[in-house]
């Protein structure tokens, strides 16, 4: 157990140590010192008990029977364990605290003391952790679990490669459709500008013969008035300064051509044909709304595929997408 | 007959005339000096020979036996004498230089000689044009005659009137047209642009669901790369580091882990699901051009009315459109 203040000689070494642990394990406590409401900064870590020891626990750790086979390393080296080995503690999640102790052959399983009272009963290959693990370290099982990892590895790095593909896919998709709606809409835009060309064509060449026509009729009408106009001074002047006989013949040749006229003007009354230019709208571009409802619909399709990655060749890796 | 040089009386009387005539009528010669070959400026007007008299042909006309009837008007009323007046013969059109001389009142017609001997056949009353003639300036014929020609003048001025109303009917139905196809136009286009917002915002949430779910898997296939690194760190800091024991548990608890990721890769590449953007154009928006030939018909209608125009009223005119 640590005393509050540590001695002067592991003090200065404490004080070199921490400032580097500090920087790069944040602050890492003494675990037995902790239990003991007192506190020191690690010193190493107890790989077996997954917690750090100051100098003092080290020296108790490394001789207690219970602890003199734990494998403790540098506290520098703290930062290549991952929280899952920190947190990692040989017990079974079954039985609360139970320590494996055990190995069932049959299940292929560590088992607590716990767990070796229901498998006794059914199976006869249970030996002792210290058995099973005899060469652990050199029988090549963690090299064969090395290599699954390194082949899982390089699957995951496939999937998502593919997965970074199909976003840059559907960026490239969006684009697309972006680039077809405006292609469709000015398209659009450009048939309707001709329909709308061509109809104001019509209706300059309509409203053109309409006035063309209209004008012709006003300038025989104006010629007939004009014409009137002089047989009526004329007839005045024969009266004024002809004689009878002249007056006579005079009135009957206007006469003639006063029915003539008159004729001309009642047909022109009782049938005075008025024209008129109209515009009939395109039932179809009228019921545009009613017909055309979308542009079109987008969709989202997921594909099926099968993603074939080359096994074990670890380095270059071949992949087929099949469409199912 | 005149001298082609007229004398110095006349001639300096003549200029001054002349000089108004040459403004007000572009010189007139005298009829009876240019059949003579001869050349003078008239100087009145005979309105029976309907041609212009220099100052001796007038004295000779005036005292002439067949022409002392004759009425001659001041040169400068000649302006007031339409064309017609001015060409207005007293003869017959069916019998070459026949003067009228008689006229029938069966069938109320001036009658040349030749006339009359068709006329005598059948008709009987036959009456000479001296006889006829009588009274004709003062019987009423002439006003009743005027009283025509203004009810005439009446009903063109109206009949003028309406075809200008049309012709500005016309240019307004014209700009009617042309308010209401752009009014169409602006419709449809407003119509398309909330089609095109509308699948563009489609399209902006399918697009934002892919990416979604594509960086949600991405990220999970982060994470369990990362887990999975840090399992190759921690077995192999064990295997360094920690016991055989401690080596075998961490070993078996990896391999449960790596069947758990080995399951979960093996599913995910065999059945690799890909996720696809499209876009199917509505039918009936790709076949606007099969379906939209126009935006419509631009018509012209004669439109038959009567028009009713006050009678004898004079001044007052009531005209009445009646849609036949
Ligand atoms: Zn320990
Ligand atoms: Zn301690
Ligand atoms: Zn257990
Ligand atoms: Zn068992
Ligand atoms: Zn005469
Ligand atoms: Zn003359
Ligand atoms: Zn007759
Ligand atoms: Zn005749």
């Amino acid at each position: 157990m640590a005393s509050k203040l540590p001695s002067s000689r592991s003090k200065s070494t404490l004080s070199i140590t921490s400032k580097v642990v500090t920087l790069q394990t944040s602050d890492e406590a003494c675990g037995p010192c902790k239990r003991d409401n007192s506190e020191d900064y690690a010193f190493c870590w107890c790989i077996d008990c997954a917690e750090g020891l100051c100098s003092d626990c080290e020296k108790h750790h490394k001789k207690s029977k219970t602890s003199i086979t734990h494998r403790l390393i540098p506290l520098l080296k703290l930062k290549d364990i991952s929280d899952f080995l920190r947190n990692f503690t040989q017990t079974c999640c079954d039985h609360t605290g139970g320590s494996f102790t055990f190995y069932c052959k049959s299940h292929d399983k560590l088992c607590c003391p716990g767990c070796v009272t229901i498998h006794q009963k059914e199976c006869h290959e249970i030996i002792t952790l210290g058995e099973a693990s005899v060469d652990a370290k050199k029988n090549g099982k963690i090299e064969d679990l090395g290599l699954r990892m390194k082949e899982a590895l390089t699957t995951l790095n496939e999937l998502e490669n593919h997965k970074k593909d199909n976003i840059g896919m559907i960026n490239a998709q969006r684009n697309g459709i972006r680039t077809t709606l405006s292609e469709m809409r000015r398209k659009v835009n450009d048939y309707l500008d001709s329909l709308e060309m061509r109809i104001e064509e019509k209706l300059l060449q309509a409203h053109k013969e309409c006035i063309e026509k209209l004008e012709t009729q006003t300038k025989d009408l104006e010629k007939r008035t004009e014409t009137l106009k002089t047989w009526q001074s004329d007839i005045t002047m024969v009266k004024d300064y002809g004689s009878d006989t002249h007056s006579f013949v005079m009135s009957k040749s206007l006469e003639n051509l006063m029915t003539e006229l008159e004729t001309f003007n009642r047909r022109s009354t009782e049938n005075f044909v008025g024209l008129n230019l109209s515009f009939v709208t395109s039932t179809t571009f009228e019921n545009l709304q009613n017909t055309v409802h979308a542009l079109g619909e987008i969709s989202v399709n997921k594909s099926s595929t099968e993603l074939i990655i080359t096994p074990r060749k670890s380095a270059r890796i071949k992949s087929k997408l099949i469409v199912k």
